[in-house]
């Protein structure tokens, strides 16, 4: 029940990877149009955040211009030890994007 | 008097590009502390918006913890036509930072 509830609750979140730009926009802009989501979060962390920042721009002003626009931006950081015991912060990026 | 005018106006922003991480830090953290800035905006386009957010958050949790946070996080893109007469799309990010 409770993985359930997650799941439904995590749909309209993207999450940005190494996967090729467009598979991206495609989910974001689907999410709003097949699936009807009132709001859709790109979700990325390090080195994925400029590309979070494009795919939020590219589907905002290319595809759904004047339907769908950026709402509110969060950012945040996380510090942990990596494999090599050297003490790392690794900062991430939350877009609310909003019809 | 006009230019002198833009210069102050402009005092609390850093652009962020290719110098050193810990630059830019300092930069931002001088602003507040040295010279008493209520507010700085951090600015960066392209492949430099995940270093800007990295600035940020090293900035307001490790240097001004508890002083200073990220308050309004604004995102936005320019298309224009490259060297080559390609169409290209570039991310801009800002981030205010607030006492």
């Amino acid at each position: 029940m409770e993985t359930e509830k997650k799941e439904r609750t995590n749909d309209n979140v993207v999450f940005i990877g190494e996967k090729p730009f467009m598979n991206y926009v495609t989910a974001v802009v689907m999410q709003f149009t097949t699936l009807g989501a009132p709001e859709v979060v790109i979700k990325a962390r390090g080195k994925f955040i400029a590309k979070a920042v494009d795919i939020a721009e590219v589907a905002t002003k290319r595809f759904l211009e004047n339907q769908v626009k950026s709402d509110n931006i969060l950012i945040d950081s996380a510090e942990f030890t990596n494999k090599e015991g050297r003490q790392v912060r690794v900062s991430s990026i939350e877009i609310y994007l909003k019809k």
